[in-house]
């Protein structure tokens, strides 16, 4: 089993929070992948170098300047600090970005038309991933060792430039990436337990791959406006429902769709919590 | 043959010789290293932010904010630029603190009496580290795969902490780490060629390793005010001789100090040169 947890700015945030994450995250047993945005730290650097942070539909514009500030706050401060924290307790984590060991590439995103504005928006430095941008085999060439990749929101173009990403397009990512990355066991066998591995076609092995999402609530609510109506699993069937009966509607709507279509290629099952949940049986699962 | 180079910041804050010394860093054959400076950019951030930098004897104290600054600096902006132009060069980078991969711990230094000023200095989050730091085994699994560690000066205590520590000492440390560092050859045997490794004692191989330091000038010059008065070579007797004759002073004479202890520790020979001759023979060896 591979686990790839996000975690947004909510976590990243909160000092007390963070820690209690990283304690239950660094205790998760397995191969595991970390996936940080960066919270309203790169905000407040941007403001007090003077710089006017500009969000449309609340992806971050980006020219030279703001990619400067957004690299040394996710590639920098979140990340070694993050680091360093599960380096504390015991787990051997390695903070990337895209660009080390060539972990990912992003395509830089050409202007596009923004409905919601009426006109075209260039993003500047900002790209996007696929599970085709991921170098799967480094990865795990990472989690065999026991080490744990803990990725930021930057990545890079190849060709030498830094691109600020959607973490949350990095989680699924790699999350797809790695349900299909074939390895050979060193015993060329399937090792049969029902939870870790599969035969593949080839005699080669795939990994059982979970994504979880971390978000502000417990999971994806019945009653947006009662805490505890958590839906404890949602099928594909159930979703369409829900959708037509209002229960998921605005940012939930991309959210579990994009998890429904990581589902479909590969992903064994995504699961939306709370931080604070990560151990506990709390949340709702997707599959 | 494991090479260790260490940049300042006359080449990390100079786009056009970063881009020279990348290109040559990457055409660099062999196993190799690269250490980072950060240059003057944490300085100029420290002040858009209001902050005023503070140096003694050209170390930066550093409290919790500067530490924030530093690290985005230094692991965030300085670490993933030059990992990204690096990539673009077909070298495949990954830009370290020493919390990643628990590659380099640090002892947080007590406050000490600083001769110049006369009084205690409390450095704050200010690190040192020495060769039994370096984890030699993780930065060799890594060489063996052909990827090239970028270090940058930010380590980690193991207690959560990071610290702001010494990059030419960071430099040193790893040369003096891989020096040691026993491996197995696949085949078991030395390969037996004269430059690359030698069999130690207990049938493991050690690697021959160079450090080489990138400054300002083409090497350690005879008359100081002339820049084509490099000594090629410069043996400990002759080291002695120079400092007798006035010819090493200054801030020299603790660069080659640490240079020497660094042989007798085990490294090959040290290179001091500028960063535009990487790939030639101008400079000064000490053996």
């Amino acid at each position: 089993m591979i686990k790839v947890v996000k975690i947004g700015g909510n976590v990243v945030d909160n000092p007390e929070l963070l820690r209690e994450f990283v304690k239950d995250f660094a205790a998760m047993q397995g191969m595991k992948v970390l996936v940080h945005g960066g919270g309203v730290m790169a905000s407040q650097m941007q403001k007090a170098m003077g710089m006017a942070p500009q969000m449309i539909e609340g992806r971050r514009v980006t020219d030279e300047e703001t990619l400067k500030v957004v690299t040394m706050v996710y590639a920098g401060w979140c990340s070694k600090h993050i680091t360093a924290l599960l380096q504390a307790e015991g787990c051997n984590a390695i903070g990337l970005s895209g660009a080390d060991g060539n972990a990912i590439r992003a395509a830089k995103r050409p202007p596009v038309h923004v409905d919601s504005i009426g006109k075209e928006v260039d993003y500047g430095y900002v790209g996007d991933v696929t599970a085709e941008s991921v170098n799967a085999g480094f990865i795990y060439s990472l989690l065999e060792k026991g080490i744990v990749p803990v990725f930021n929101a930057i990545n890079h173009d190849g060709e030498g430039n830094l691109l600020n990403t959607n973490a949350d397009t990095i989680a699924s990512s790699i999350a797809v990436a790695m349900a299909n990355y074939r390895y050979r066991s060193p015993r060329e066998v399937c090792c049969r337990c029902e939870e870790c591995t599969h035969c593949s076609d080839d005699g080669r092995l795939t990994h059982e791959t979970e994504l979880i999402y971390c978000f502000e609530k417990d999971g994806v609510l019945y009653d947006k406006d009662d805490d505890s109506s958590v839906i404890p699993e949602i099928e594909r069937k159930r979703f369409e429902e829900l959708k037509a009966e209002g229960r998921v509607a605005d940012g939930m709507i991309p959210k579990l769709t994009n998890a429904f279509k990581a589902i479909d290629s590969g992903v064994g099952r995504v699961i939306i919590k709370h931080a604070c949940n990560l151990l506990k049986p709390i949340g709702t699962t997707l599959m």
